[in-house]
């Protein structure tokens, strides 16, 4: 099963981060999180890895209808996205699919809940 | 399937939250994000919503080993932790269990890597 909706476009990195940014606030997400993977893993590994952030969206209104269904659904928010550089400026876009990271939840309303998710997020990585 | 590892404790909350950090850090994550869910939920929707707070933990050499093997895995991170509150000063301590949310993903040696990071992270719950 494909965890992840991902896009691949060329574009300039930051340029890439900020179009995602846009597109996912048009879908009602807000970017709560960053993290720069390449200077984390410089830091405490130091490895040279590619450009990758991965930012944590939250949709408020989403996020508190499932919270009324499953009070521990935070520990499956907020929903990550990946942005990495591949060569020739090749930019690499993967949200999470919530429905494939929440399939051990057995709570149907919940199961509905993330498909809405899947489909904005589908709609925001399909809009860059 | 249960997605989480949860324990109840009766402290402060913000102690509850320092406690797992150090925990958490005793077994190789750093907290590389926090999200202050009482807060947004506040600022975005005007509801009362209990102290809930939700830490992004990442253990730096479990994260690099994990994107050899699956380079779209940042999908699936941080390890999100729950601090929420309840009534009587009872704060539960939810970590999203690793084998559960990663599930989705057709990947033995993934999978290998998901079992050692549910070890850490219950060791850590269980240590508060």
């Amino acid at each position: 099963m494909k965890y992840y909706i991902s896009k691949t476009i060329k574009t300039d990195f930051d340029q890439a981060v900020q179009r995602i940014t846009e597109s996912l606030k048009n879908e009602g997400f807000g970017i709560l999180t960053e993290i720069n993977l390449h200077e984390k893993l410089k830091e405490k590994l130091n490895v040279d890895f590619r450009k990758y952030k991965i930012l944590g969206a939250c949709n408020p209104s989403f996020a508190y209808k499932a919270l009324q269904l499953e009070d521990k659904i935070g520990t499956m928010l907020p929903c990550s996205i990946v942005v990495q550089e591949f060569e020739n400026h090749e930019i690499e876009i993967a949200a999470v699919d919530p429905l494939a990271s929440m399939m051990a939840i057995g709570n149907v309303d919940m199961i509905e809940i993330a498909i809405e998710i899947k489909e904005k997020l589908a709609r925001a990585v399909s809009a860059i």
